[in-house]
């Protein structure tokens, strides 16, 4: 199945492809269906149709002077890149590019750790480096930090934030590309460029401060197309002496309100770190009256039978770091203002560790959950759990997500908020037929986002029709939640190539204005538009008459 | 004194006048040197100068449209334009652009708070906002939300934030330009942007969640020249119940470096707002043996010295929120964690006191400092007290900075980098026998940026030959500094416009690629200039032979 980028020759292609083998070695460049074969994204909804976002080869650069002179073959022969490193990018189309034929740059070879600062707190690493390699260099180098990990360790930290993904510990630490501290990036023309104090020959503090002087480009690298990251550095929490968490339920649906309030108060003066919400009812779900009041927002019945079988509407769980008693203190006076704006709010004490955790510890699976990942990921151990409740697992009961399309819409960060969206998500379910279990009136929203909500909705097909026809029809729907959604005020935060341009529309103030200047820049440093064009809607040039060409 | 815009002929200039009167009525344009006379820069090194930076007009408009207008004019007759707003800039340049006979934009009309939540913490405001400003509607509307605010409180915080200014309470909040949370634009052809969620046009949750979808310019209107800043929203910290601070000493000078450590672990575990570091032995300058030691940088003689004075050779303050018992929890494991690093470390109790603080308490002049300046604003009021400090008073013993430049360097943050810094910048000011107090061997770092130390260098005259002469001089000695410390990997965060391009020019890693870079992208939307040219040392192309200009 050869596949050649858009518009270029196989004598060109071929020319190409030896220039990339000069540059990376002969080794380190796949054309072969057999090589290419880890480069498709095998969960992709269009996988074998005419259209199918497959690579035309990749190539493995190992050095920042190899992805230099990958990026000017690129140029000379007008072929599309697309850069990606150690992490699957499940639910947000794997590999994909977002042309097809465009050739991969797989970054995993370049995976040094250069620095790794337990003094100042913060590491500089390759875009190779996962989640767990850097683990694995604190821990054996007893460095005094943690790393703030998203679900699955093997990810690339500079990949993943990158794609704007996030983590578990404290605020700050928890938005991935906010705790960037500068990039070292080859541009479209090849050269290399580095931000913030990078800029600087001589300077010893590139890592500290970010803004550097003047401008700062570092944001058009996020879910862009402006150039390769080759080195990026991030800020690392340093590890605390202590971890403790505890579980605060409140009654009524209405509580949600209050108890947000106390939650987001105490998260912004950094008191505790990602609260996890929840609600003590998802077992009522199997009950036929509460089922129904459920999905009819019968908001006096819910609370009726949640009274009746004596459980709580709500919950949070909330982790503390620090020493014992300073934990201990915050947890106490969360208690303390939890109680003052939540009457009838509960309170259990959870657990409370010296840090950091044993390898028992860590490998335990007794407590709470089915696995520890919950806890090994809150104090920064990355690991490989959450494919326990999630993932394409056919015969795994709890694997209600098994294919692979992951939508999270930006919701405000109030109770209000919150129940108005489960209301909104739930009549667009119901209005365009969705399969899926969600969303529905116990649904809450995640605060990885240090000062977010993200709450979930429109999963792809559920347990639906699998069949090529039936992947299509889910596809689009999936557009239409979209676009429903962005008509009452809820917007995406990632997507998967298929439906980047999608979610690009959702962005659509002042005649796309945001679309029509980040593309303006676009073209100007990237004229052949060789780096990912397309990728979250931004299309250059070249490539522009492509744009919305998923939807046919 | 009527000058022009560069390149553009009275009778241009009469039309355009014309037209910014259109646009913002007759009463906000100004042209008569009586006008312009609060829009020049009176403390410049180049006052009444032919080459001084002063504007040919300034036009107050009200509202977004009417910048929008303003800008289109620009265009049309191709003239800069330069956006200030509500604070004085001092040190910085005042109101001066980089082009002389560019037309001033003052956004101050433009003084409307949009939304100041105090549940999800976070405030959208107009340029025209001080701080000030904010603090009285957040008084006068019993909100639970602090202003982090820079030492003056006159000044706008889009204006602050523009300018990479910093504040005093908790580290996140403390970097404004890193606490911003989207902003809406003029962008140079006139149209009006929104970043982040507000490129949405029902978005719900545009001061929550910056990133928006796809790469993200915000950066480039920091400290640059992409457009003018109309709304700016801005993370606000919720209001602590409690306040406390206290008092570490260490005994030797090479206990810098482990102090500095323990700090930074606090800090980054947000246990602590900014630690304020500075030496008990500021008193022994007057001793001649001890500032003998100190200017020879003879460790063992100042150690000596200092013991047998009985005084400690470093000291930081700490301040601690949130509530009477996490305080307290918090500053009982300071002491904890800095006595384990630091053998001879001793501790001071400092208040303790319920906030808000009282109007009493705010008026209050009683206590460690001759003004409660540092209570206040590390307590989110903002004031006015630094001018007890500093400024042009020639009747004012303590106004060591009576002239009007600072310079300050980014350094590691680590007691190493203070130690080595303190000794480069003294070599530095000794071969360019700078008159300045500073620096010194007792000279300490601010911590203002969350994860950065800044340490000054190069205050510009201090008491030396205010002559016309004598200011060129110390402003060619002032180019000579920032050179030198580039070379030793010191660079800076800001500068006044007759510095901005040498301050520029340390940024010079691969043949000033980031600001080629950046100026690709600047004439790719701003093709005739107009909007700040010059600005951090981006010049766009119609303007870019007058880089270096302000050097001859």
């Amino acid at each position: 199945m050869a596949i050649l980028p858009p518009g270029v020759s196989a004598e060109s292609f071929a020319s190409a492809i030896r220039e990339f083998q000069d540059a990376v070695g002969r080794d380190w460049v796949f054309t072969s269906d057999d090589d290419l074969y880890s480069y498709r994204d095998h969960f992709s909804y269009i996988k074998d149709q005419p259209n199918e976002l497959i690579p035309s080869a990749a190539v493995g650069p190992d050095t920042t002077e190899q992805v230099q002179a990958v990026v000017r073959t690129a140029n000379k022969y007008k072929i599309p890149l697309y850069a990606i490193s150690t992490g699957k990018n499940f639910a947000y189309g794997g590999p994909s590019p977002n042309v097809r034929g465009s050739v991969t740059v797989d970054l995993k070879r370049m995976n040094r750790i250069l620095v790794c600062d337990d003094k100042r707190h913060f590491a500089l690493v390759e875009p190779g480096v996962s989640y767990i390699d850097l683990y694995r260099h604190i821990q054996q180098n007893k460095l005094n930090v943690w790393v703030d990990t998203p679900d699955p360790g093997w990810g690339s930290l500079i990949g993943n934030a990158m794609d704007h993904g996030i983590g578990y510990t404290m605020g700050f630490y928890r938005d991935h590309f906010g705790a960037h501290t500068g990039m070292e990036v080859v541009l479209p023309n090849g050269e290399v460029m580095r931000t913030g104090m990078g800029a600087m020959p001589a300077s010893q503090s590139w890592q500290e401060y970010r803004h550097g002087y003047g401008p700062d480009p570092c944001g058009l690298f996020g879910q862009g197309n402006f150039g390769i990251v080759t080195k990026m550095g991030f800020r690392l929490m340093p590890a605390p002496e202590h971890w403790r968490n505890g579980l605060v339920t409140v009654p009524k649906r209405e509580d949600l309100i209050p108890l947000i309030e106390a939650v987001n108060y105490l998260c912004d003066l950094s008191m505790c770190g990602e609260p996890w919400y929840g609600s003590p009812l998802m077992g009522l779900m199997g009950n036929t009256e509460f089922r129904d009041a459920a999905m009819s927002f019968n908001e006096s019945a819910m609370d009726r039978l949640a009274a009746s079988a004596k459980l709580h509407s709500w919950q949070v769980e909330l982790q503390f770091y620090g020493s014992e008693r300073t934990t201990l203190a915050n947890w106490e006076y969360a208690k303390e203002i939890v109680a003052r704006k939540v009457p009838g709010a509960r309170f259990t004490d959870g657990e409370s560790l010296k840090t950091p955790l044993t390898r028992e510890q860590i490998a335990s699976t007794t407590g709470p959950y089915p696995t520890n990942m919950r806890r090994n990921i809150t104090q920064g151990v990355p690991g490989l759990g959450i494919w326990y409740m999630t993932g394409r697992t056919e015969n795994n009961p709890n694997a209600w997500n098994e294919t692979h399309i992951g939508l999270f819409s930006l919701i405000g960060r109030s109770g209000e908020a919150v129940l108005k969206a489960q209301k909104d998500f739930a009549d667009v379910a119901r209005k365009l037929e969705m399969p899926s279990l969600f969303p529905n009136a116990l649904q809450t929203p995640v605060n990885w986002y240090q000062f977010a909500f993200l709450m979930g909705n429109g999963f792809g097909l559920g347990r639906g029709d699998n069949s090529p026809a039936g992947k299509l029809a889910a596809t689009a729907k999936l557009r239409e939640v979209l676009r429903e959604n962005a008509a009452l005020g809820y917007g995406d935060y990632r997507a998967p190539p298929i439906l980047q341009d999608d979610v690009a529309d959702q962005y659509s103030f002042n005649d796309f204005v945001l679309r029509r200047f980040t593309e303006q820049l676009k073209d100007a440093i990237d004229p052949n538009g060789i780096i990912s064009p397309g990728r979250a809607g931004i299309w250059p040039a070249p490539f522009r008459s492509m744009r919305g060409g998923m939807r046919s």
